[in-house]
């Protein structure tokens, strides 16, 4: 058991915690929690951490998550896994995770595709939403625009509830030419617009299909609003102008969801 | 101007926003920002708080919302106002604004209510996002677990983007007692469940109605969800469980939207 903070591998996890280029060098990423430990890809576990009590209170969930595949675990103090720990409050569980690359084509590419393409996304607990959201509406992949905040930041990992294990994304290189490639393969670009003639739900999503989600607060960049195919308005009554984007994104999505079920 | 954060208004200012049972006692809120001072009631509004600059960018602003009201304002310097508020980037704008008092029957009675029943929400981000929508999407009132996070909660002031002036709600005494009431009524009340039979947009929401909607990490409380007069599912993709609170509620406010519009 490692019960000093001054040890190397604590130090080690402390920088990976840290710093993205660490992270992004050893094409890595930090999960932390039961919920996220329970649903990891075994073969994609480089190395465990475990807190004392997890590791006394829970250790038979070890065999269950890993199965036959051999990885390295290391115990640490309870002192010590708070100090490597992103959380207020600790569960005992920390994974090192590999990374998986997806490439451009198996995204934009496929059977029907149902997209988002994210545009310029700050908050990670925000990402984190929308990624859940929508890998449960039954989207098949993800687009991000380069600005948008990092996927493997610890808070957009945790708020994905382990959907970021399974839901391609890429971030695009250029998006304006991205949009360019989308229409040119067939799949319809829908932007919500104030000023959208028809509502959400009179256009038909059972087609490739991809929304447009913008930034928090600006919303969608001019360039890339201009470069939709439909303008679609959310209905809204009240004072409301708008809807936060995870819950634009949310009812855009389930509306999708629905008429793709029927 | 005042210029020293010892002045006795800015420190019942810090005072208001530190602490509840001052707010209560005042039977007070503060918004802060220019879009919350925006659409803020003028007859509601009992004293004003403006930044050295925001006063010399922007006292247009002050004839605009106030009209014929006249209300007490004070001029800080740029320090002191950072000081008094609650945000990291100041907007220079902030308000001391009456409570409106509603009672459970406004809510509960009325034409073809649409209501939320939240219970024991917990994050004041999440409410007051769940507000706007709310409002966006047609609700006609919100019943509280006494449980629930402050509406008054700087955080979910903010959040709500102005619809906690426009929304009714009432924090229940007895949220079980009440959901008996609402069914006397003759107020359908929904709850998102994964046995339920029926898929949420199976359901016909153009009655009265009402969608009960539970606490982040676990849901409903028993005694909550057993009163429910319908279980309904929301269909998920992938190994997605769950939905956020927030969305969960979203998706089914924006159906029932969407049926009410049709």
């Amino acid at each position: 058991m490692i019960t000093s903070t001054a040890n190397a591998k604590v130090k080690r996890l402390v920088s990976l915690k840290k710093k993205k280029r660490l992270r992004d060098e050893e094409n890595l990423f930090i999960t932390e929690g039961i919920r996220m430990f329970r649903e990891v890809p075994a073969d994609r576990v480089r190395e465990i951490y475990l807190s004392e009590s997890f590791y006394h209170k829970e250790k038979k969930i070890l065999g269950q998550v890993l199965g036959k595949h051999r990885v390295q675990i290391e115990i640490l103090s309870d002192q010590v896994f708070a100090c490597a720990s992103d959380t207020v409050t600790p569960q005992g569980v920390l994974c090192l995770v590999k990374r998986k690359e997806y490439r451009k084509r198996e995204i934009i590419e496929g059977d029907c595709p149902f997209l988002l393409v994210l545009d310029n996304i700050q908050d990670p607990g925000n990402l984190g939403t929308i990624v859940r959201t929508a890998e449960g509406a039954g989207v098949t992949g993800i687009l991000l625009s380069q600005d948008c905040v990092d996927m493997y930041n610890p808070k957009t990992i945790r708020s994905t509830m382990g959907s970021v294990y399974r839901l391609p994304f890429y971030y695009s290189r250029n998006i304006v030419e991205d949009l360019e490639e989308l229409k040119k393969t067939g799949i319809c670009t829908y932007a919500a617009h104030l000023e959208g003639k028809k509502a959400y739900d009179e256009e038909n999503y059972c087609g490739p299909c991809a929304f447009l989600i913008g930034n928090e607060g600006n919303g969608l960049r001019a360039e890339i609003m201009e470069r939709a195919q439909e303008y679609i308005r959310i209905p809204m009554k009240g004072g409301v102008e708008s809807l936060n984007a995870a819950i634009a994104a949310s009812v855009l999505m389930f509306e999708a969801a629905r008429q793709r079920r029927h």
